[in-house]
């Protein structure tokens, strides 16, 4: 490691009418269009939204960190 | 909105011998029987009851939040 | 102090597009219509809901500890 | 466990000239006179009112967990 | 809800002269010069400035939430 | 910077029949009377004390920061 | 309420032989031999310091709230 | 309950390929080759491992609760 | 201190029919079956087990630290 | 202050082979080739990259907050 | 151990432009000009100040916790 | 990745008379005594021992993260 990494970290809301691990999956997804080295996703709060008493989906928020080479 | 909304927050814990979204999914049909209006649900733990050393089912506190009209 | 109080404490979301404070006591007043003996508010969280890039409306999650004399 | 138990939390103050396990308790009483199941109780915060300079009761808030069976 | 939503959440810390709701607002509207669809701000914390032994101005952090279309 | 400043941190609880704002005010211009370079308020936590039904006064913690000069 | 009343909030660790109940009083008297008007008491943490593999004493570290009439 | 129970909590980390539930089932797992009376399982926190920007794995830390009868 | 000592930390579970303190001293009576250098406890939460609508026992989470001399 | 300021805060995560301060300030040089006015850093949280058993690097997360003027 | 121990926990913030230690040294000497059996320190906070897109130097609050003798 | 890993966490104290890093440090190389494979380390707490008014020695609390072969 002759030149230390500096990541950065972006927080995001992903939701999914799935479960958890999906509306995770689709934050990713769309950070993964304009960042190219993310590393790890940190969960930080899961919410549901409710329409006519029934989970109409999943909202988690994350936290992706990935390597900051360009801007 | 003329009259501004008041929610009310209830806390629950469901549980499930299947997964974490289906402990949460209980809570919420168990309250939609008394409740009208659900409108979130924020999931504030996960745990799950272990016997004989196998996960017998997970147990997710999670907080509803709810249109208060008439109580 | 012969018998002494239990107080319980409920959570509610007010909500106001003038002010912090003003849902807050949105919050107090719909509750004071089923409540009699309200003793304090803890104020908990303060969000905005934003509609058209500005700021609708003022969303205050509040806790309310009244004394518990008969429910 | 067929149908998976759903449990509600609600939290109160309980206060006692005693010791802190009384104001637990006096809250535990209070509640037992409406709730049927109580399952268990967690303590979340212990404060002191003072009068005259000295102790003058022991307030402790509590979340007590109980089966929803009916409401 | 075909395509779920993705929503970036940014920190920002807004001042005022005035009071609190001010310093949020003028948060929301420096955002809204760049972002078009903010959805939520949440509160973070609450700062005073102090100059010659009065409030000069004051300095709240919030986190905005905002609908991820093309960034 | 030749020598390095110390502040030091005191918590008070200000109060106001009016709002937020002057609760934080008043802690302020009573620190003042005794301690000459405040510099800096944090908000920790924002409480009503009830009357009536009604939010009788406006309960604000802060922290105040000071320059430790002599003490 | 003419003039709004502003409490100091100071922090101290009592010590007891016996128990916690004990620890705060400890800590309560001590302050009292300076301190006029004690309002209430938090606690925040409990430890034990523990010689010879057996409780020592307990230590309770508490925050008193105080009228701050003059200094 | 005539001697009363003592209770150990270790840390744990799982993983999983699959989702969150099977992290969590395989640190069960693990723990079960050496620990007999395992009681209950808490999610402290949830993650991800990310490899050529999509979800590679699930890492979940656990904390695991089990009867302390000889060591 | 020629050689710094390093402490480790474990989390136990005490539980007692009679009060807190009890079961903070059945949790630190265990350890000190099998760890001779115990330093301190740091208490980290309350709850109370309840049977028929009574407190059946109380159940304390403690941290112990200890020497690490030979493990 | 005729217009008020607006801060941004993103977070880093700076590295280091020697120590905490080298990791912070690799954060901090890192970001300035791309922000200009840098005012504060907030260190968030503290970890070591392990390998072979030694210490490898130093991760600090740290929250940069910098006037936000033309984004 | 005949009278115990009664401890006071005041906050500090020292600052230094060299790093993290000399920081928190600098708020202890500065409290050691009028307080005399300061027992320990507990770091609760580390930020930079930053000038020209540089550490201008370390800021960190702590608490020390000393023995109250006299007042 | 066909068998997932398993990591434990272990949380240790190291002290050091010239820095936090030097404590960590301690913290580290005791565990590497009797612990093969560590993988990283979080800083939890930092604390020093203050004799003599003068900072005595640094009391660092870590987690240490390791793989779970054989235990």
């Amino acid at each position: 490691m002759n030149t230390p990494h500096v990541y950065k970290k972006i927080e995001l809301v992903g939701s999914s009418q799935k479960n958890i691990e999906d509306a995770v999956n689709n934050a990713v997804e769309r950070a993964a269009e304009t960042i190219r080295h993310i590393r790890w996703v940190e969960v930080v709060e899961t919410r549901c939204h409710v329409e006519e008493n029934r989970i109409a989906y999943w909202q988690v928020t994350v936290r992706l960190g990935f390597t900051l080479e360009e801007e």
